[in-house]
């Protein structure tokens, strides 16, 4: 999950602020206008960076897909510890909710942009099982006090927790409350606790 | 979700079977080139259904994939009936399993699709939502059975089980056994017989 060429190797300096600025305008255009209105032209123009620049950093539209992807599994997220399974399993689905229904949400966009290239699907895949094992940090917890018993599958914990917001959302494109959020999650916990140790 | 203009008025006739052989090509066509691959004179071709019939009848790639997914609601199915909510909820998650993991998948090409165009997102939609009012037969017969309390929200219950397969094999992109999927349906079955009556 390393970002490419140097702008791991310059922190500070003027290609990961380059990259840092490119990124930004690939969000606010791709969250405003989707794929489809997602060009190397128009997040050089809002970023204020050469387009022969992006061309030769990013390649394509993809290419910037997938280092968005890149760039936002880099940072140093945990999943928040509420004491018990149920409700750090609510913790998730409140931060999933909150980032599909931002207005405009850049999840949503990317998700829609997977269907469109091969690249940003195996780069959303990546960022996801990234995400799926620092969450099961959630599990082990559990399982620490006795909630859940050992060897439990954390990725089917947190696919059955999350699963319905996105569904709902994203492949239904009905309407969720934060409530039926936090519901979702609530029945998950519910389905492991009952063989709990 | 009742079929447009003369096709339903006419079971036997020739507009019925223009219908047939064109859905039958969109099917094909979709499944095999997917959205991109989709176009009128493709169809037409395959079907042997005149092009300019083809554009009167459907009107556009859209058109087409509308009029598959009112064609496709307008099936008799129910919910198969195991005697148990577990059962009848693995009955379910192998109904999707089975559809998303067919090689070709239409209904993997569907869900894609349905990120191209909005009235063919609409149209799925209308269609799985269908497919919850009918599937409500599983909550009702639990209830009935006494396995869960009257009231509880159907919707909630076959979204709990029939998500994860949904975002496991669409979304995350990542293989699934059917053992997997029928331990969704499991996990969500107990998720809701923990609050039983």
């Amino acid at each position: 999950m390393s970002a490419p060429d140097n702008a791991t190797r310059l922190p500070g300096g003027r290609t990961a602020r380059v990259r840092a600025d490119v990124l930004a305008a690939v969000e606010v255009e791709l969250a405003e206008h989707g794929y489809d209105g997602l060009s190397i032209d128009g997040v050089a123009a809002r970023s204020g960076v050469h387009r022969t620049t992006v061309y030769r950093r990013f390649g394509s539209v993809a290419g910037l897909l997938v280092d968005l992807l890149m760039a936002a599994g880099d940072d140093d997220w945990p999943p928040a510890d509420t004491g018990s399974l149920e409700g750090d399993l609510i913790g998730l689905n409140r931060e999933v909710y909150d980032a599909l229904t931002a207005e405009p949400s850049l999840t949503a966009a990317v998700i829609a942009a997977s269907f469109r290239t091969p690249e940003a699907a195996e780069a959303l895949t990546r960022f996801w099982e990234d995400r799926h094992d620092r969450g099961a940090a959630v599990i082990t917890r559990a399982v620490d006090r006795g909630e859940l018993p050992a060897g439990t599958d954390a990725r089917r914990v947190l696919i059955a927790a999350t699963a319905p917001v996105y569904y709902q959302l994203v492949l239904l494109r009905q309407p969720m409350t934060r409530a039926q959020a936090d519901q979702f999650a609530r029945d998950a916990a519910a389905g492991q606790l009952t063989r709990g140790a």
